[in-house]
């Protein structure tokens, strides 16, 4: 967690990054080590991919380009499962939702008959899979409402600390992808303002997300129930209801993006279809724009698959991708590491 | 428009900001000039109030005080028809919705002898008021639907431009209040981040709010209603529908801030009940919070008003102000000036 300690008006971080600049207003010569500055983008193999990142970067942010954006309308939005961090074998938020529902299920004798709950006792993704959306917003609500807002955080946090990936046996938070890490402070380094924009639940996200991506809770974008204001014991509190307030995948991203951000990105960057008028919305209305597709190509170091995955389909984008020379990141050629733990 | 140019990491703003604290980094003698600095709430007289404000923010921004606040927490929202904006003789949106309705008539001949477009187009605001929140709504939709929402920006954008407040007869936007910018800019200064939180249209505050209190679109927390993604002429836009998404007032401000912000606010500014179960959630959780209510006392510089009155009526949350300890403005008496062109 960043905690820069403001006080009467001098920023720390302010004062540092002038600091740094100092030499350069005063004409004094540049130390060795500050000029030959680390690759930004260390964990990116050179090539186009890379090249297409840096080309858009120095077009929108270097003072003088033609294509020069002012800083506050750089806005870079992020997908995030199989984006920032590892969505197989399945979405975490379902992973969570799945052990939820077992930690829950002693107060509900009823569902070892009902589906979509006995499946999820059992194990039984087939089952899971095949009851279709409604079914599987049926776990979810279960699992996500019917406590506190404040609550729920810590459900999530609790839950966080102690489940392991499957294939990995680590905690999911180690499962992002060091890549888009650096991406994610580079773009910041230039002036870019970083959201996250996801299909998953919002409140799910947040907990983690300033910690793990830098990105506070209120550039988090996401699905989300509806709550209901309500005093208990004297306390204001939000209640989390069982009903679904915003999807924020597909159409629902440019919506979202528009609701929460108010400005069109001018960047963002995706996995699946879930992801294709997000990137539509930011490409296609003029000016240089950066739209980048992840697409998951390395069996051996993450996971392969595109068109016909269940979890993080990636058809009809990939096909976009090609159309509107969006950059599609082969992520076994591109990237020199996957995991900050490699 | 703030445009702070960032290129390679160097932010100029900040390094401003790092060369005036060079001084005392180095041990120099700071130029007298600095040392008497402006007082940031000049326009606040001496007093209980204004001390309210100085203490809040010395306890929760000065390091090493008990009560301290890491910045990233240090979340401030502010309500604006009556708290940041003269919201009489009626609200500005209003205004906006009724020579909208007058400039569509043509295209709809049937609203004249249709309530409550007929009292619209007559100027009877007696009828329009006894339409309810029934009758204000079918003319809000009719004025602010039908339209992609960047149409919408410029239609808010040209209205603004040429309306005039009927008392003041000067441009809305001239019509914000001189002491409450001073404390957004001071509040920014001690590491806040300042969000508006209106009952007003989200897309109505947004193509102003940056220019006139320094707040970007990102951080306005409004009323709206329901967009649709479309592709038009190969370019995605989203279209406003006649459909109301969510109304950001009363119960509805706590729930747009956890929305939209996803953390508690530690200092909340309002004027009237709609931002009751704000101040109460801001400032019944534990810790040292600030709860402010402009109370219109002011019938010669502004509007006095309160209990009765039809807009921004102040009633229960004037006796949740006494209740509470939230600071009470007395615009009369705590104000030196109440609009920058006085």
């Amino acid at each position: 967690m960043t905690s820069p300690r403001v006080s009467f008006g001098i920023d720390r971080r302010a004062l540092l990054a002038g600091a740094a600049a100092i030499p350069v207003l005063l004409g004094l010569p540049i130390p060795r080590q500050a000029q030959a500055q680390a690759d930004p983008l260390a964990s990116w193999n050179d090539g186009a991919t890379k090249q297409s990142i840096l080309d858009f970067v120095a077009a929108v942010a270097r003072e003088g380009s033609p294509d020069f954006v002012p800083a506050p309308r750089r806005v870079a939005t992020f997908d995030n499962d199989g984006t920032l961090w590892c969505e197989q074998p399945m979405y975490v938020q379902l992973a969570f939702g799945l052990d939820r529902v077992k930690e829950l299920a002693p107060m509900h004798p009823e569902w070892k008959d009902k589906q979509p709950f006995k499946a999820a006792l059992d194990g039984d993704m087939k089952t899971i899979v095949e009851s279709g959306e409604r079914g599987t917003l049926e776990l979810v609500l279960a699992a996500h409402a019917g406590m506190t807002s404040d609550e729920f955080e810590t459900i999530v946090k609790d839950w966080l600390a102690k489940a392991r990936h499957p294939k990995f046996n680590r905690p999911y938070t180690d499962l992002v992808y060091q890549p888009m890490l650096e991406l994610l402070a580079y773009m910041r380094a230039n002036g870019f303002k970083t959201f996250i924009v996801s299909g998953g639940g919002i409140e799910f996200m947040r907990p983690w997300s300033e910690q793990v991506y830098g990105v506070p809770p209120e550039q988090v974008v996401g699905s989300s129930i509806k709550t209901r204001f309500e005093m208990r014991d004297g306390r204001p509190t939000l209640f989390r209801l069982p009903e679904v307030n915003f999807i924020d995948d597909k159409t629902g991203k440019p919506i979202g993006i528009n609701e929460h951000i108010g400005r069109r990105p001018i960047a963002a960057f995706g996995n699946s279809d879930g992801d294709l008028e997000m990137l539509q919305r930011t490409t296609l209305s003029g000016g240089v724009r950066l739209g980048l597709i992840v697409h998951h190509t390395d069996a051996e170091r993450e996971y392969a698959y595109d068109r016909q995955s269940h979890f993080g389909k990636l058809d009809i984008a990939l096909d976009a991708a090609a159309l509107n020379k969006w950059t599609v990141v082969d992520m076994k050629k591109d990237w020199k590491r996957v995991f900050a733990f490699e």
